[in-house]
């Protein structure tokens, strides 16, 4: 994963401070250090059959964080104009996705399993499914 | 488990809407509806070798959301007055525990990854660590 090509896209990485010790692990990750919003609604992706690819659309306002807290997923993010890719291996790295960023996850380990933290609730109207309209939304078409 | 022991400790079992597709599971929760706070902060505990126990304090002013989205493990709550226990085992299920909940996790499976959120940015002064000084402030000492 190249964490300049992301930023370049406008996503980033976010490393968690972890905890370590004799009772077990523990990461976190907290709002004005590397949570970059409030997340008012979070979603589990699990038991994704390999092959299976989920997400492809963006987002018109919301922000989206993704973290892999188990197993592993390959995410791909791009602005419109440039594409960046990586994979979410560890409890301890998270991908902050702002809005108009088209994002897709594949190659999802038998045991991942994705978390995503949300800026808001459900909003159909916040989806962009068409990938014709976020590139003409972006300024690509 | 059973919510109305729960209920009667304080804390609440949430269960979340699940779509199942071809193309693998999505559990949610949001604000308003499963989420009884905004999140600040999310921790996530794993490799704990069995037998290990934590948690073992109170919050006094943060809210807290417990679920196991990978594995299982046991958890206890008690107000000073009652207790209640319950095994999380799904990522559809999670556990909401209010402030002044003595609240202790164990039995973790070689698996598991809980994920805990918060109303809240950490702060030691709202931990109460000490079991007699939860008694004392619950009016059980």
């Amino acid at each position: 994963m190249n964490d300049s090509q992301l930023r370049q896209v406008g996503a980033s990485l976010v490393e968690l401070p972890t905890i370590s010790g004799a009772n077990g692990n523990l990461s976190v990750a907290e709002i004005e250090k590397q949570l970059p919003f409030v997340a008012r609604r979070y979603f589990l992706v699990y038991d994704v059959p390999t092959g299976e690819t989920r997400g492809n659309h963006a987002h018109r306002v919301q922000h989206q964080y993704l973290t892999c807290v188990r197993g592993s997923c390959h995410v791909t993010v791009e602005n419109g104009h440039q594409r960046a890719e990586l994979t979410l291996d560890s409890p301890s790295l998270g991908l902050y996705v702002p809005p108009m960023i088209w994002s897709t996850q594949s190659v999802y380990s038998a045991d991942a399993v994705l978390l995503v933290l949300s800026s808001d609730v459900y909003d159909e109207s916040d989806y962009i499914r068409n990938y014709d309209e976020f590139l003409a939304l972006t300024g690509e078409k």
